[in-house]
């Protein structure tokens, strides 16, 4: 039995309709950008009538909402995962930065989607999302500020530098293709190595 | 006499009015995506009839370009006048973050378009700017090439360390705003400390 991409990509989001809708609206937003694309563009993509959308989805802000909320928790329950499974600082910024930019790598055109389209939400769903992100960000924070008090890292400002980190992740979204020559996982480890130095570790 | 905020953004295009509506483009395009913006919307956000539009760029897809191609020329120049007055690698690095940081967060809105509607353009224009690009990586590339040939600089692979290098300068575009409490400025020197470290220099 072969997964559908839908499926690979929000494992969590049942029926596989709900699913499909949220891969056409990524792959409508991506082309067209948000305010371009039409409901009646996304429900024509994943084979539906409008109506059938509106069982899902309310509204376009709400499909948006959905794909932008699930990328941030993805994202979140990843940089988390590393943080309860290892517990030196170093291993955790490494196995951190690997998982953050492989998906952002693997994943780009719902990334480009998840970080680019933002400013389009609603007031009220523009503010849970927001709640992940800083969530993402204090995460890493915490691990650089961590490793700064024990002396594995050497870091003028903790908040630059998190940033720094994460923004290194998310701007490979925009550049990732599927010509880029190294694979995501290979991506992340070589940025992996960029970011351990950035935090002024030395390498072994 | 006081300068208008399009002389300041583009000093080079003549006339006036050019600049109004490149301005006025740029307000458009990151407010509502480029595909979701008509010609119409942008001569009125200038003032302008669409007829008068027209003069100064046959096409939305030509003020599109104007802005990228202009966006690209800046930051290339600005790369290259700090290669031409500085020969140590070190330097040459530190002041070429600090410019285009500052560059991309004083310059966020024009910044925005200039990165994330590149691929709107035409084919023969994208090529146009792409080659632009190729130009901007591949100066910062023979910065860190020679300083790594010295021994200043210590890198796995410059083609990956000269991206990451721009990525942290691009990103900085997505998420600087007014309410930032640092200065472009500021920011610009944080991030060079963030890429010399990450290139393996020793500070002094």
């Amino acid at each position: 039995m072969t997964m559908s991409l839908s499926a690979e990509l929000w494992p969590d989001v049942q029926p596989e309709t709900a699913r499909r809708l949220m891969l056409a609206g990524v792959e409508s937003f991506a082309r067209r950008g948000y305010h371009a694309t039409t409901t009646r563009d996304i429900a024509s993509a994943a084979g539906m009538s409008p109506a059938a959308l509106y069982v899902h989805f309310p509204s376009k802000a709400a499909l948006l909402f959905a794909i932008s909320k699930y990328g941030h928790e993805q994202t979140l329950s990843l940089v988390e995962s590393v943080v309860a499974r290892e517990t030196d600082p170093v291993e955790r910024i490494r196995l951190l930065v690997e998982d953050f930019v492989a998906w952002h790598a693997r994943r780009h055109t719902v990334a480009r989607v998840v970080q680019y389209e933002l400013h389009a939400l609603p007031d009220e769903e523009f503010e849970i999302v927001a709640k992940l992100r800083r969530r993402i960000e204090q995460v890493v924070r915490e691990v650089i500020t961590e490793g700064a008090a024990t002396g594995v890292f050497t870091v003028g400002d903790p908040h630059t530098a998190a940033r720094a980190v994460l923004s290194l992740g998310v701007d490979v979204s925009r550049w990732y293709s599927e010509r880029t020559r190294q694979t995501p996982k290979k991506l992340g480890q070589e940025y992996s190595e960029l970011v351990l130095r950035m935090l002024g570790t030395k390498l072994s």
